[in-house]
C-alpha cells in the first residue's frame, strides 16, 4: 500500500478526518444559530464527487457551484438542487436550460436589467434567478438598499425572480472575531433589507442566500435569511488561518514534496513542489503573517517552526526560514519528504488532478479524482 | 464552425501563426549566433503533442521537460532525446530508468554528491547526468567556479557524468537589451568555465547546456556551449514583454472571456475569467508596468488602452483602467467578449485542459489537448 513515504511527488494530500470534522463543525454552528436556515456548501474548492460523498455521507443535499462544468458533473452524480453562483451571461442561458432539462434544478444569478430581460425572454418563467447584492463593495451586485434598481431587475425577471443572494467577500480582509461577527450580522441584515424592499414592491423573495467561510464561523443572527453558503471551510488554508477562523491543525490539504537540493550555507532547501504544485496564490502576502508560498510541515504534519516556501518556480520550491525569524534551518538531505500547507485551498487543489487521501496516518487509504475546466 | 464569438468562455486561445513565428525567430537567432549549437526547446509551457507538432513541423527533435509526466508523454509521441531539467531525487531514479528502458534517451540533472552517488549506485554507468550550475545566485546549482565541488560530483557520478547545465533565471529581473546581452554572454562564459575546470580534472564534458528566453533573444557568443534551451518564448507573455524581449503583438496566448456585469459608475466591468482561467500569477507586479492579472484586448486582439484585470476571484475578473491612467472605461454590455493577455504563459496555460487554436482570424481552426500533473 502507498504511504506518504512512497507516493511520487509532488502530490496533493487530503486528510479526510480533518475535512469531515470541519464539515461537522460548520453544520453544527449554523444549526445552532438558526436551525431553519438551509446550509448549501460551495463545492468549487472540492470539485470531486468522492469529496462530496464524504462530506455529505452519501446524501445529495443542496449545493453551490462556480461553473457549469461543476453543475453538470455534480448533477450527473445525483445532486439536483444547485445554485450556480456566478453572474450569468446571455451565452450561458442555453447550456443552463439544457442542464435543467436533464432534471437538475439549477438556480442562477444576475445583477442587471439587461441580463434579467434576456433570461425572461429565453426562459419564460422557467429559470429561477436570484438578484446578486452588493453588501460590502467587494465585487459584483446591486446595492442592497437600492430599491429602485432591485425592483427594476425583479420586474424584468418576471416569474423567474426567486430571491436575492450575496457573498460578503470583504470578510476575507478581517482578522478579529468581533469584526467578523459584526460583518456576518451585517451581511445577513443587509440581504434581509433588500428582500424586504422587494417584498414591499410585491416581489415575493423565496430565497435569501448569503455566506462566506469567515462569516459562517462568526454569524450570530440569520433573521430574514433562508440559506447560507460556504466552501473553503471544508479544507481550511493559511489565508483562513490568517483571518482567524482556522487553526493550523484544521487545514486538511497539504502538498507532499521531496527535497532535491540542500544548501545549508545559504540557509535554503529546494523541493520538487513549485508553483505548479502549490499555485501562484500569495493570499497571505497582505496578512499580518506572510506565509510565502506555504508553511512547511514534517511528514506527519507538524509545523516546522518558521520554515516557509520563500520562492516558487514552475517545479522548484525554495524553502527557508521566514524573514525576521531567529530559528535556524534544520538539516535536510536530498530525498527527505515534507508537506506544505497551502495559502489558498481552492487555488492549490486546482493544480492537481486527484486527492491522495489519508486519515491521520501515513497510509494512503484512497485516491479521489477531481475535475477542472468549464 | 466555432468562432471566438460562439466558444463557451472562459477559454484559452492560441494563435498558431504567432507561435510559429516566435519559434522561427528564436531558431534563426541562435543559428545565426552559433550554427553548431543544438537548440533544445523546453516544452513545459506547451505540454501538448499538437503544439510540439506545430513548432517542430512534425519532426522529433531534442527537447527539454520539467516533469516525468512530460517525458513519458512526449516520449510516447516519439521524442526520444529528452533532458529532464529539474534536480533528481532518489525516489525518481527508478521511474527514469523505466522510461529509458522504453527507448527514451532521458538525461537528468543534480547538484550534489549524495544524489550523484545514488545515481551511480542505481544506474551503473547507464544514466547520463548533468551537473546543475549556479551562474547567477538564482536558485539551485553548484557555483560555476567551485572546481572542488564540481569535480567531487563528477567523480561520484562516474561514467554517468555527461556535462553541465544551468538556467540563468536571474535574467527575468532585467529589462534593458544591453543588460540582457551581457547577462547572456556571462551565462555562456560561466558554464564554459565550469566545463573547463571539469575537463582539466579529466572529466570529459560532452554537454554544456544553458538557456532562458530573455538570454536566448540576446545572446551574442556561445563559445564553449553545446546546447541552448528556452521555453516561454514560443508563446510570449506580459512578463517577457516587461523584460523587453516580446512585443505585445508576439503574445500568442490569450484568455477569451465574456462580460457578466458592467458598472460604469464604478469604472468597472466583471468578466467570467477569474484566477481559475488566468492563474494567480502576478509576475508583472515587480516590473515597471504592473499589468494586474492581465492586459485586456478586443476580440480581434487589439489592446484596449490601459484596461487591465485589476482583481481576480476564482471565476470573476474585475476589469478597469490601470491606476494612474487618464483614459476612461469604454462602454461595455453584458455578453460582450474580450481577450486577456496573460502575465505568465506557463501559469495561465496550466489552468486549461486544451488550446482553442486560431490563425489570425476569429475562426477556431483546431482544438489541441494539453496535459497536466506529474
Amino acid at each position: 500500500m502507498a504511504t506518504l513515504s512512497t507516493l511520487p511527488t509532488p502530490a496533493l494530500v487530503l486528510d479526510r478526518a480533518i475535512a469531515a470534522r470541519n464539515m461537522a463543525r460548520m453544520q453544527g454552528h449554523l444549526a445552532g444559530v438558526a436551525p431553519g436556515v438551509l446550509f448549501r456548501p460551495h463545492l468549487k474548492t472540492a470539485k470531486s464527487i468522492a469529496v462530496a460523498d464524504m462530506l455529505f455521507d452519501g446524501a445529495r443535499l443542496p449545493i453551490t457551484v462556480s461553473t457549469l462544468k461543476e453543475a453538470e458533473l455534480f448533477g450527473a452524480a445525483g445532486f439536483t438542487d444547485i445554485l450556480y453562483a456566478v453572474g450569468l451571461s446571455p451565452q450561458k442561458i442555453a447550456p443552463v436550460q439544457a442542464l435543467r432539462e436533464q432534471g437538475i434544478n439549477l438556480t442562477v444569478v444576475t445583477d442587471n436589467v439587461a441580463m434579467a430581460a434576456a433570461i425572461c425572454a429565453a426562459a419564460g418563467g422557467e429559470l429561477p434567478t436570484l438578484i446578486e447584492l452588493d453588501v460590502d463593495g467587494h465585487r459584483a451586485g446591486v446595492g442592497f438598499d437600492d430599491g429602485a434598481a432591485l425592483i427594476a431587475i425583479a420586474a424584468a425577471l418576471g416569474p423567474n425572480f426567486a430571491g436575492v443572494m450575496t457573498h460578503a467577500g470583504g470578510s476575507y480582509a478581517l482578522s478579529h472575531p468581533d469584526e467578523l461577527a459584526h460583518f456576518a450580522d451585517q451581511e445577513a441584515a443587509r440581504a434581509a433589507t433588500a428582500a424586504r424592499l422587494l417584498e414591499q414592491a410585491g416581489h415575493a423573495c423565496r430565497i435569501v442566500s448569503i455566506g462566506s467561510t469567515p462569516t459562517g464561523n462568526a454569524v450570530r443572527n440569520l433573521d430574514g435569511v433562508t440559506e447560507f453558503r460556504a466552501g473553503v471551510f471544508m479544507f481550511g488554508d493559511l489565508v483562513m488561518h490568517g483571518v482567524g477562523v482556522c487553526p493550523l491543525e484544521d487545514i486538511a490539504l497539504s502538498v507532499l514534496t521531496t527535497v532535491i537540493g540542500a544548501y545549508p550555507e545559504r540557509g535554503l532547501v529546494i523541493v520538487d513542489a513549485g508553483w505548479m504544485a502549490l499555485s501562484r496564490d500569495r493570499g497571505t502576502a497582505g496578512q499580518a503573517v506572510d506565509q510565502g508560498y506555504g508553511l512547511v510541515c514534517s511528514l506527519d504534519g507538524q509545523v516546522l517552526g518558521d520554515l516557509i516556501v520563500l520562492q516558487a518556480n514552475q517545479e522548484h520550491g525554495v524553502i527557508g526560514v521566514r524573514p525576521g525569524a531567529t530559528t535556524g534551518l534544520p538539516a535536510f538531505s536530498v530525498g527527505d519528504r515534507l508537506r506544505i500547507l497551502p495559502n489558498h485551498a481552492c487555488a492549490t487543489a486546482a493544480q492537481h488532478g486527484r486527492y491522495e487521501v489519508v486519515a491521520g496516518s501515513p497510509a494512503i487509504v484512497d485516491t479521489w479524482e477531481r475535475f477542472s475546466g468549464w
